[in-house]
């Protein structure tokens, strides 16, 4: 197109005179001739006329053509920029459609990614409510888990195979004899069970597995472990102890009472640790319960003599994302 | 554009001629001025000659240059529209690298979209599979929940604090012997563990805690709780109730039929709710059992006096949305 | 367009002529005439110059009226051309919004997308732990389920009803007392509860449901059991068998190892299911034990005789998608 424009803009040119130039071609060609031709016979006279006119006809016809010709020349430009136009027409034409049908594809993604979102919305709720439900089990479980060791005493440090021979129920009955004569004689102590606990030997444990005893009743376990935690055991000498048995999940959460509880002995407190993880202590004379770090951080809030005790084991709640779940890999 | 086109029309206008217009030039001018030449001497011929061989060049090119500079300022104008067409060309070059941009980018987003489509559907599928296991879940911990409370007797009714000095098992022992003389002596009644259930207290509970008294044999709560049915039961005169003891889960089921039950005892149908929670009663000397509502409609469909019994306990199944949620979140 | 183009190049025709075209004009036509007038009287020339004038007056008139019907024409077909340029760049305006629209849009998508996807990793993370939990307690489950069976023992083929008048548990003393007789009277056999199990009848099932005893201890049963496999079992002279109890999950694991257990004991490997599921057996005097088929594949790969053994019961692993389900489908 740059190309048309400025080959027109110098045909142009020499039809483009300025009024100026007009005026001086009348005076200084035209005017003579005019002079002239009065001193000539009529022959001449006729000549010179026959060539005027001859003069003014081609001379009016060159440059009509010429005119022509520029005016067809720009003409030609002009219609191959139509062609072009009609190029761009088409263009647009094909943009139209395709701009229709990204419209088209918008709509429909449009909708698709609408119809995701209200999904994951609902999915999202289904997935509440399923975690909840998740959670729910799991309390249940760890419920249910504990109610079933509620019978059990956890014998720790017999080396493995001491029971081969006798049995572990015997091997419980001696340790009772052994530590608590006068317990075993006053009560009708009924073994539902004894068993190493788990039941298979992991090579890479370097101490011996537990012995888990079941009794009959309750009354006979929590009397067993109460009278124990006033006295150092011992299986045929050697230092042993006993504990109850707690699920995997009760047992990691009494365990992350320890460096806390340690502190409140330190301080004389008093602290115990309730089934199935809170733990308890004095202060100023009653008895406080806490069934978790957090609610005991809210209470040492407003009191700096429990947080100074407790400044290097209740450090604040930070951003412990995920930390439910690593409780759960650190299991027994 | 708009600007172009009108002074255009108008400039045109004084080119155009129409061929009446010619006609009447031609007779009205010309005519009259070839009959005067004829008288005209040769000298003022010659000069009209000259004169008009002037007028018609200076007349041709006036003409000529109007025209040509009509046509030129026309051209001018369609330069510049070129120079728009020009634009239109660049900014349609755009707009297709911008389309074939959008193209691309929806080529990538249809197929992200069909990424996130599928990955949902696995991800439903996985969550169906999930529930469906989550369900089974529950319902083996409501059967182990039951099970390990099938030995367990719930007392109601026995003030907070009753227990503290003899502890539960005796308090339960004396109910017994208050209740169930003849039993106590022919049973050698072996309990296992009693607790005040849950373990702890809530100040806002306006009733005392159930007394939770596991026995040794699920026949001894057998026939304990088949002859509480029959007498009205007391601690110390106070009347008390015995009840069995169920999961939460289990305990809301059966609660579900309360109404039912009395609509059904009132008319004498003898009605029984079994483990877990299906109700039994008899119909036309036939026991039938429904293990839940929506049997129990099925069965009396066909039934207009069992409909009219049940008419306002057994109300139409309508869309109880999240009914199985709303019960676990009545839990006891 | 394409309709001016055609008129115009056509009406161009006849006033472009060829140089050759414009000589032949000028000698064939013009000459003549010019020999002629210098023949003719005064008058006659006066009448043929004022001829010669008008015709050239009227000549170059026509033409240029001509040429202007031509240029005139022609602009108009511009003009009209002009005027689908306005309707382009008007259509190109609105593509251009158009355009802007769509990006806005796809820009929206984009993000929505994204924020989808985002969202699916978080959930699909969530999913993963939701994962590893339902697993972990379904694990949990199956140990409960096994665990609360571990005093019971399952009676395999008494008539259904023959326990209504003396009850199960009497039923199962009998057996005792018929199977092993000795064994009964050198312990003091506690039974704490005997069922029939499932507790409801399924009307299609073909043969009598088990009848599940549970004992006291662990170590009654376990002696039991013992002693029961290595004699045929009767009741009132018809063959029965006692069985350990399992949840559904472990039993079914256990099943697994039919094939294989009997191909073993053919081969006199003395092979042991042992709790919950694993497989052991002797091999070159020592005893092996494996988790699971996987595992066994694992020994057998560089063992051809076992391989050998095993060649029908233990097939490669291959695309058994979904096996976990499939086993929860064929429950007991």
């Amino acid at each position: 197109m740059r190309r048309h424009k400025s080959t027109s803009s110098s045909n142009m040119k020499k039809y483009i005179k300025s009024p100026e130039q007009k005026e001086s071609n009348k005076y200084t060609e035209n005017n003579p001739k005019e002079n002239e031709i009065y001193n000539l016979n009529d022959d001449d006279f006729k000549t010179a006329i026959i060539k005027i006119l001859t003069e003014l006809r081609e001379n009016s016809d060159r440059q009509l053509n010429e005119f022509r010709s520029y005016v067809t020349k720009e003409f030609d430009t002009i219609k191959k920029n139509q062609t072009e136009i009609l190029e761009m027409k088409n263009t647009i034409e094909e943009i139209k459609k395709n701009l229709d049908a990204l419209n088209s594809r918008a709509d429909n993604m449009e909708e698709r990614i609408s119809n995701l979102e209200d999904g994951n919305i609902e999915l999202l709720q289904a997935e509440e409510e399923r975690e909840a439900r998740l959670k729910r089990n799991e309390e249940t479980l760890r419920e249910l888990s504990d109610t079933i060791r509620r019978c059990n005493v956890r014998i720790i440090g017999i080396p493995e195979g001491e029971e081969k021979e006798k049995g572990a129920e015997n091997l419980f009955k001696e340790i009772m004899a052994e530590n608590f004569p006068n317990l075993v004689r006053e009560m009708d102590l009924q073994v539902t069970e004894a068993n190493r606990s788990p039941n298979f030997i992991n090579a890479r444990r370097p101490t011996p597995r537990h012995i888990v005893v079941k009794l009959a009743k309750v009354n006979d376990k929590e009397k067993i472990l109460r009278t124990a935690r006033l006295k150092k055991l011992t299986y045929k000498g050697t230092p042993i102890r006993l504990s109850a048995d707690f699920s995997a999940e009760t047992l990691q959460a009494r365990r992350e009472w320890n460096d806390i509880f340690k502190n409140l002995k330190d301080k004389n407190l008093q602290p115990r640790i309730l089934y199935p993880a809170k733990i308890s202590f004095k202060y100023y004379g009653e008895i406080k319960t806490f069934p978790d770090k957090q609610k005991l951080r809210e209470f040492i809030a407003t009191k700096p003599p429990l947080q100074e005790i407790l400044r290097k084991t209740l450090i604040p709640e930070k951003s412990k994302k995920g930390k439910g779940l690593q409780n759960q890999e650190q299991r027994r």
